[in-house]
């Protein structure tokens, strides 16, 4: 494989032409969504989501195209070794087995000549287990009281996707557990959560699978002396969730319970391990995480094996690329209409953007044309009353809209103009995506509407366990389908490394003048040098 | 002014050629923060706040370059004009006065032949006596206990700069009240609010200038059924913001306050003015908010008065446009690296891109350039173990870092690795610009860091209110410079009114068919129909 590679395939070459025969006036979107049969052929209804690509800017002749590129590209192959436990971390020699996370058949699924579902299983009993017994009071505090609070300690991938689906579920939780993260290094998160906890009742959750992030062990070594003030013990108030035989597994530092997780699952989707599984179990009862896992399995089994045609979460993709690299949109928004998920946005920004965020292929080619995307977003309607003007009017992003046909609260049927709060969220989602794909023309040039501004609009049912696993789900075989069109990995970071060594210089310097009052910065670098003075001398 | 006009500017032309040679290898980043007098030439440090751009892609002739821009495009004399009261606005023929909301000079500002500031003075003092009245228990719930949960219902520009600024000065509310926002009109969003307040000891404040806005219409009814089933009086319970004689101050139906806001201070500037004055007044006391207003004057003073070389705002916006325009990059991101201002990306998104998502100029014409930038962010560190990857490795964008020099919290010196939590934050705060611009050889190329990432920093000293205001003051200044120099009017929103028009459609037919179980949807657009179908049907 050399480089240019993706860009010299007959496949590539044909997509570029149609995107040339889309940039005609003709063939606009208020022309296209026109089209006979649009609906039924630019819609995907399988694994219980809904997905409406109507007003994307392709036609049926783009659609194929990009159908052509996935099968010679093979993706469909891929995803299936990734399931199926070969190494596609090529970068870092493992596999990528988040979804044994969820499976629940009876099947060995073989990694490195191992089947690692009796681990996953165990894992799952684990947690069933812990999470009853802190519900039914088997496990107790030292004060012979039920835990009530519980604080994530944990950043990025030990975060972000269980921040996402335990906003998106909190209706449920009916344990009578609060649920608190600790993920930013910054003093004033640890002083917030102090400020509104028991300590007596509250339990800590440190999310770290190697044990080393800096972050995470700050914000620990914080917990412990906080404890230690409180007379409270590790042994009784921590659970971490980290590999094997790391630090956080160490038999001389007890704590109260150790859950394991496996170097095959990359943070950034381990909110189906452990790592979502002991706090989303603790605050909503492990039947409902596991509902959540049998949602996301669903949507896996789908992906897996549904023809690229019918396949919900590679057209998905397929689109990405079209958008991102035919059409040269470089961003895209993720606009839930839903309070509920707040945070999806931030998870898959994460996902996303740490997964392609790359310009290196898995064969360690540069590739010649931007990969991933700006991901962004905030729920709606909010977003229309805050950014969606230069969404109409101003530089064009495509986005993602994202529908509940059922919100969790019906006991409110009030009325306002003839609609129920409901309907009126809805009347505003329906309208969204006609008019940024239609655009209006006024004699006033201020009020023209050039339109031809892409989007598509996926469908869940309802806020239930299993369709937030879904949704979690397709994002996470949408990202791994573009990163397999692209070729490069997306289970690496490398990305991340120059920023902590360099970080970790800095704080060496830090820890030097912590030490030794007299020391002084390292002047080759003004500007460092210039902060460090400030960061001592606590003022500009 | 004919179209094309400031491509033609022939300050514009020779930054063309500027940004060709900045271009070459021997004028990236890495060469560039090795030029003597780096920090001294690239850095302001006035009106309280700190901005460092040696991590821009600039040199000494750019700077020169794009104050000369400023200076043909006599920016500093429409701030002026801004803020002495002229018709700024002028698609809507109104002038733009936020600044006279913090105006604290005994000097009048003229607008439409009338001094604004009687009226603005007269706000203050309302704000300042009902809060004192609410918070000494003058005023009363109807049973007699003091008011302990204020829920603000509105969206948009009467939502996201007052949770901005809640959340970054929520560690001062020590007034004995929570602050609650109904902002979407999704009902689950109701239902949350009303699932954790008191009914009988909470406030609600209806912010609407018109009274108009359909989501706060529809929150605000669902709220007075609320109050009606619990046997509460709205003229107990609730306040407006709103416009002089609009419907929500009409003493037919009568509240238990209005205060009023005009139609010169449009509602993504509106913090300072009632808008955030009641909500925070009420959260944090009314001496706090007023020195957040005097944190702002001091930055609309420097905004106003600085000569462009020295203007932080002025400076900041130039640099916006410099690599919007000049470089190319159509994003950038706003990384806090702290807790508090976990909301401020939200904030200056909506402040940014709704007022500069714009393709027309004032003139009416069409600008042949984009406007506007996406803006996204989340804190820092979280952000390095979320997006950074892409920033690093991926698609470049610019960043705007943000440091607060003494956090809230002091009084945890626990250490891990030789430095405390707000020296670990910090040690990655002056870490990261540098990585992202000098970049790193490697000879594996998924090791490789291409640098040349540009970046700004901009600290602030603490989290005080006044430093807070003029974190505010500086984006709204910035903002509209950014306007002046395109000739684009950043205070009107055309944008969002296709949509609005379209979801009224829409709205009418649901309220036609609720009133008519027999009523069929218009088919003639089968993919709206489909919606609304799925909508009755409760299912996908």
């Amino acid at each position: 494989m050399t480089e240019g590679h993706l860009k010299s395939m007959p496949e590539w070459r044909q997509l570029t032409e149609h995107a040339r025969r889309m940039a005609l006036p003709e063939n606009y979107l208020k022309h296209l969504v026109k089209q006979k049969n649009r609906l039924e052929n630019f819609l995907i209804r399988e694994g219980g989501l809904f997905y409406d690509f109507t007003r994307q800017r392709i036609d049926e002749q783009v659609l194929k195209g990009l159908v052509n590129l996935a099968k010679a590209r093979k993706i469909r192959q891929r995803f299936n070794q990734m399931m199926t436990g070969e190494q596609v971390n090529t970068t870092e020699n493992r596999a990528a087995l988040h979804t044994a996370t969820r499976n629940f058949s009876d099947n060995p699924v073989m990694s490195n000549n191992m089947d690692v579902m009796p681990d996953m299983r165990r894992i799952r009993d684990e947690i069933r287990n812990f999470s009853a017994a802190i519900h039914s009071g088997k496990i107790k505090c030292a004060n012979g009281s039920l835990f009530k609070d519980v604080v994530i300690i944990g950043i990025g991938g030990s975060y972000l996707g269980t921040e996402f689906a335990a906003t998106a579920l909190w209706n449920l939780a009916d344990k009578g557990i609060k649920l608190h993260f600790l993920s930013n290094v910054d003093i004033d998160n640890f002083g917030a959560i102090v400020g509104c906890i028991v300590p007596e009742t509250t339990l800590w959750v440190v999310v770290s699978k190697s044990y080393t992030t800096a972050e995470t062990l700050a914000n620990t070594r914080q917990v412990l002396q906080f404890l230690d003030q409180k007379g409270l013990d590790a042994k009784d108030h921590i659970v971490t969730v980290t590999s094997k035989g790391s630090p956080g597994d160490d038999p001389s530092n007890p704590v109260l319970k150790s859950f394991h997780m496996f170097d095959f699952i990359g943070g950034r989707y381990s909110v189906t391990s452990a790592v979502g599984g002991v706090p989303l179990s603790l605050y909503l009862g492990y039947d409902r995480f596991e509902n959540f896992l049998k949602g996301a399995e669903v949507m896996d089994i789908h992906a897996n094996t549904a023809p690229e045609e019918e396949n919900l979460p590679l057209i998905a993709a397929l689109i990405s690329v079209w958008n991102n690299n035919f059409l040269g949109y470089p961003a895209q928004g993720l606009i839930p209409y839903s309070s509920a998920l707040s945070r999806l946005a931030a998870h898959i920004q994460q996902l996303s953007m740490e997964s392609n965020g790359k310009s290196v292929s898995r064969h360690g080619e540069v590739v010649d044309l931007p990969c991933g995307s700006i991901i962004f977003g905030e729920p709606g309607t909010n977003a229309q009353h805050s950014f969606f003007q230069l969404a109409h009017q101003g530089r064009p992003f495509p986005i993602e809209f994202i529908g509940v046909v059922n919100p969790y609260h019906k006991e409110y049927p009030g009325k306002s103009k003839g609609v129920t709060n409901h309907q009126e969220l809805w009347a505003n989602l329906i309208a969204q995506p006609q008019a940024l794909a239609e655009g209006k023309d006024d004699s006033n040039p201020a009020k023209c509407f050039s339109g031809n501004r892409p989007s598509s609009t996926l469908l869940i049912n309802d806020l239930s366990p299993e369709n937030i696993g879904r949704l979690l789900a397709f994002y996470e075989a949408k990202t791994v389908f573009e990163a397999f069109i692209w070729d490069i990995n997306p289970f690496d970071q490398y990305g991340v490394e120059l920023g902590k060594t360099m970080a970790g210089a800095i704080r060496n310097e830090i820890a030097e003048k912590n030490k030794n009052p007299d020391y002084q910065f390292d002047n080759r670098d003004p500007v460092r040098k210039f902060y460090l003075d400030v960061l001592f001398n606590k003022k500009i």
